[in-house]
């Protein structure tokens, strides 16, 4: 199976790809790839998601699976997080990829939550991140996922969260990361929006409770 | 009957207001209402896109038709053009207003047309304005109808225009506004999106050859 993972220079994306490359072919996508960090079943693609959708098809040669990890930090919201995402669902439509995983953010869907903890200061960026997700759940035919962690921390993994969350937490990026990769293991969150946080279940039995 | 018009105080909104005032009871929403131009049948309120749909709702009462005619100018695009425009077609639905009157721009619903002509500058508007329309059109059951003219221009109106057009051309403020209020007496004009220009059918004509 070949995995293409969309920003995958990101502080995300590179552990993401390191802990797919485990199992899977994979494909680093991202506008600067890093050619050295080249190995057996890891392939850099040039992706720029200003781009327009045949150009950015071109990456999803053969590929099963679109992890899209990307983000412009606030620097470019409307042409990255929401349109260069939304292209890139189009370019997985137009290919016939199937599967898409989107990593987004705590509450993106439920704008009547923005004004709470940490989010109140992202309003611009919770705006991109809703109508991606809005996007992706009604005007796509993708077996979607979405996973909307909370904050994320330069932290340990501990492989134990909790899923249906009703309060935002902080995650860990190495418990984000496993938990992205445990989603394309599992065919039940296929259609789900998967808010998470840090706890103490483990990540496959978390996701198995999702409702 | 009486119109709300989103954005009363702008260009655009200002001289609407005057003109459907000569016919409908209009209430000219604003963040900054201006009360010396308080007549009969013109009456003034406050509108802060930024605030919730039920705020922006309160705005609605008895409101037969909204028209949303507001901008940023680029200023905040993810907050007014994009995210206030959709809070207000929300608050009309809510409230039960069922005619939605919106000013586009010329192509926002083709982005391969971006990169022509002086629609290359603004991309980001172009973004914003296109998501506003496409929920616009799939996300609601409101009787809309989106008017989508080129570059607007500060000169006198001739009450001729062109619709079905396929290249960008310059439109006059008054063009734009005669056009827009006779989309409110013109049934067929509910669901259709109307891409305009100045031109030499009288605008009344012009709307019925709408396809």
């Amino acid at each position: 199976m070949k995995v293409l993972v969309i920003g995958g220079n990101g502080r995300v994306g590179s552990l993401l790809v390191d802990k797919l490359a485990a199992q899977y072919q994979v494909v680093a996508g991202s506008r600067s790839p890093k050619p050295e960090k080249n190995l057996d079943n890891i392939e850099h693609s040039h992706i720029d998601l200003l781009s327009d959708i045949d150009t950015i098809a071109k990456s999803m040669k053969d590929v099963d699976v679109v992890y899209f990890v990307s983000g412009s930090r606030g620097k470019n919201l409307l042409q990255i997080d929401l349109h260069g995402a939304i292209k890139s669902m189009q370019a997985a439509e137009k290919v016939g990829v199937k599967r898409y995983i989107m990593l987004s953010s705590i509450f993106a869907l439920q704008p009547e939550r923005w004004k709470e903890s940490f989010l109140s200061d992202l309003t611009d960026y919770n705006i991109a991140k809703h109508y991606a997700d809005l996007y992706l759940t009604t005007q796509t035919q993708l077996d979607y996922t979405i996973l909307q962690p909370g904050a994320l921390k330069e932290e340990q993994g501990t492989g134990k969260i909790e899923t249906n969350v009703v309060n935002p937490g902080s995650n860990s990026i190495a418990n984000v990361v496993d938990t992205l990769v445990a989603i394309l293991e599992n065919h039940s969150t296929i259609g789900k929006v998967i808010l998470m946080h840090d706890g103490d279940t483990p990540i496959i039995e978390a996701l198995h409770q999702i409702k």
